[in-house]
């Protein structure tokens, strides 16, 4: 079957993306706008998940509950959420009723009554989630993490501050949406089992009057990332590093992907080989690369008892250092089998396919073709990889920690 | 696309299911054993996850890091589980590596090395497991939870006793493997794009000498389920409960369903509305229908701050009885659109596909058809929900809770 895919950029900025999955009967609607925590003002911290939240708390001609009971009516599974840079609006239903979905995303986007008598329970929620992060540490050592490496506000997590949430009025609330909701720079993707001609009609019609507004910035901070140990008598120790690597757009990136795989892809990567298979050092032990539009960066996680957590944070920093000394060809071919299949599950998978698509459009402003990715990933070689591991060297971790006591970065000979 | 699922039972007593999916390019294989952590043997708990791990560890003729190599090598994405019965094998990769994932599976099952010399890393790593529960309170309610409302041996948890684990031998190893594999009460299933005489004939070379066993008894306990506070210094307490509901073969099973679908099923549910939107006392609650063979259970999770957990489970306990004084016909039209959308997102999915047909053979010894579980959903009405509620009326709640202070469970007036 081959792939279908449809642009369309309205006079008002707002980028339309479909794909459409002729069997299927399903749809997925993806609504990307920049308005994530990272646009949350100082002394504002936390404000993005607020506004998300009261965002769906009514809506053009219809009350919280009325929009509700829209929703479930029409069997949409749905969620919003905040990334750094983004607040994602999600759903998935029935192909048939996208249009009506789409009706009512619209009036969550542009007519949202962001209503004061509800602001107190979505403040609630919003100090519960952050409170929660006490009891996790595996997600609290990543926040830490992020923090601390990354320059502010990309740094900035969706959880914000206590007291920050605890102070924000209904004002902050609607000068936010008014500040940072746009039909320029927002993306909307749809993929599943649509027809584009009447998707883009009633995309028109829904937004083609939306206002543009001013570009919201992003200064960034310079900032030196810092390596810190937290206390907390948890029975476990978490650990978490960070450091930079090619970004998305770079000629560097599948090279980078392909190091993360080699790390950490499959039963017979690395981290999992070394600290997992033959030590037993820890269950959660994984490397991955993340990325924003101008950085790129690998990260690393591991969660082991205190006893063993010494020993699981040289190996992996170890094995880490070790990939520069190169990949065999083996290696490499494990890495494109891998990432062949991860590609073709995609492929079959409208909610994957509609994020796909708008975060290549975030990131690259195309929209990458499946032939363009396998032929990215068929021109993998261990020189590739080598090479790129020499313009990226494995230098200037950031080590965070968390547990009952600190550990020490292993020395590079 | 009309559905195509194929079944075939060896002489053995093996059951192959498969389901074909014309439109994907990928497959996925499911293998279920009755082999779950109820078969574990009194001393012995945690022997099941211990089992599962150190199958992977070398199989016919590959060694541990062979058999890594060759499923990494085929693009397989693959998982071991342990659940309460079934112990579950799962790989998901391109249709055309099926056969030759097929068979590294029949080495795996039938072949394994069980070697000595990695038990002891596999224990570090269910120690790890176990422990990684106290610093889980989300989880670790659940666990206790089950423990303590669920006869044994169906209240074992695959993390077990980690004296016992540290206690295990190669050779409590190899008996549990040869106690209980076996063809017969096994369950092998594949979904995706794949032809079924080849398969059934390739299923039939790798399975068919397979010598059937004795059939493994699972004698309950009579027991009394037992509330208890778990005391732990967490910011939020963990509140989780369950109580009796019709079980899957049960002609109340799709009214059961479509009651935790009013509490629990979408934005405009009870639970949701009560708890969450209009009260802001937690972020995560929710209710949802759990089975075993021969019997079924409503469960209930909710997490929140220590000072609002009274109320939070005064309001979710409200909510569970208040179900017995009726449901609207809105509510069920909202929960048919529900579970219909979820069924069309499953027939989408190789993965869930695969599940399906395992367990809907496991519980009912036939494949429920998309156009049976489309009537039933119809069919449901709110005095259907009612007249269940009836016979299995919201009483003798089991309620475990952890964090820093007991609660108390509301009185039924």
């Amino acid at each position: 079957m081959g792939q279908q895919v449809f642009q369309h950029t309205l006079a008002n900025g707002l980028v339309l993306l479909a794909e459409r999955m002729e069997h299927v009967r399903s749809a997925a609607i993806n609504f990307l706008v920049p308005a994530g925590a990272a646009y949350d003002p100082p002394g504002r911290l936390g404000l993005a998940s607020v506004v998300a939240d009261l965002m769906t708390r009514g809506a053009g001609d219809r009350d919280s509950r009325q929009l509700a009971l829209a929703l479930d009516n029409l069997g949409v599974d749905r969620d919003e959420s905040v990334g750094a840079v983004n607040m994602r609006f999600w759903g998935s239903t029935l192909a048939r009723n996208v249009p009506a979905t789409l009706d009512i995303f619209a009036d969550v986007l542009r007519r949202p009554h962001l209503p004061d008598d509800e602001l107190e329970p979505v403040q609630a929620l919003a100090l519960q989630d952050l409170q929660s992060l006490e009891d996790a540490p595996q997600q609290k050592v990543m926040v830490e993490l992020r923090r601390r490496y990354y320059p502010r506000p990309l740094n900035q997590d969706r959880r914000g501050v206590a007291e920050h949430i605890e102070a924000l009025t209904i004002d902050d609330v609607r000068d936010q949406y008014a500040r940072l909701f746009r039909p320029n720079g927002s993306i909307l993707s749809v993929a599943g089992n649509v027809e584009w001609e009447p998707l883009k009609a009633q995309v028109e019609r829904l937004f083609g009057d939306w206002k543009p507004g001013e570009d919201a910035t992003l200064p960034l901070t310079a900032s030196t990332p810092l390596s810190e140990h937290l206390h907390k008598d948890t029975q476990q120790t978490q650990i978490a590093l960070a450091y930079p690597a090619a970004a998305i757009g770079s000629p560097d990136y599948y090279p980078a992907r392909a190091a993360a795989s080699v790390l950490s892809g499959g039963m017979a990567s690395r981290l999992f080989t070394e600290v997992r298979e033959k030590r037993g050092l820890c269950y959660s032990v994984s490397a991955w690369h993340e990325t924003f539009k101008d950085r790129g960066s690998m990260l690393a996680y591991a969660g082991t008892r205190a006893e063993r957590a010494q020993e699981t944070l040289d190996v992996t920093v170890g094995e880490l250092r070790r990939l520069s000394l190169g990949v065999t060809d083996d290696e490499i071919d494990r890495v494109r089998a891998g990432l062949k299949s991860s590609l073709i599950m995609q492929e079959e998978s409208t909610s994957a396919r509609a994020g796909a698509i708008a975060t290549d459009w975030y990131y690259l402003g195309r929209v990458r073709s499946f032939d363009e990715v396998q032929a990215a990933i068929d021109g993998l070689t261990p020189a590739a990889v080598v090479g790129y591991l020499g313009r990226y060297p494995v230098r200037g971790m950031t080590l965070v920690t968390l547990g009952p006591a600190p550990l020490t970065m292993p020395e590079d000979r």
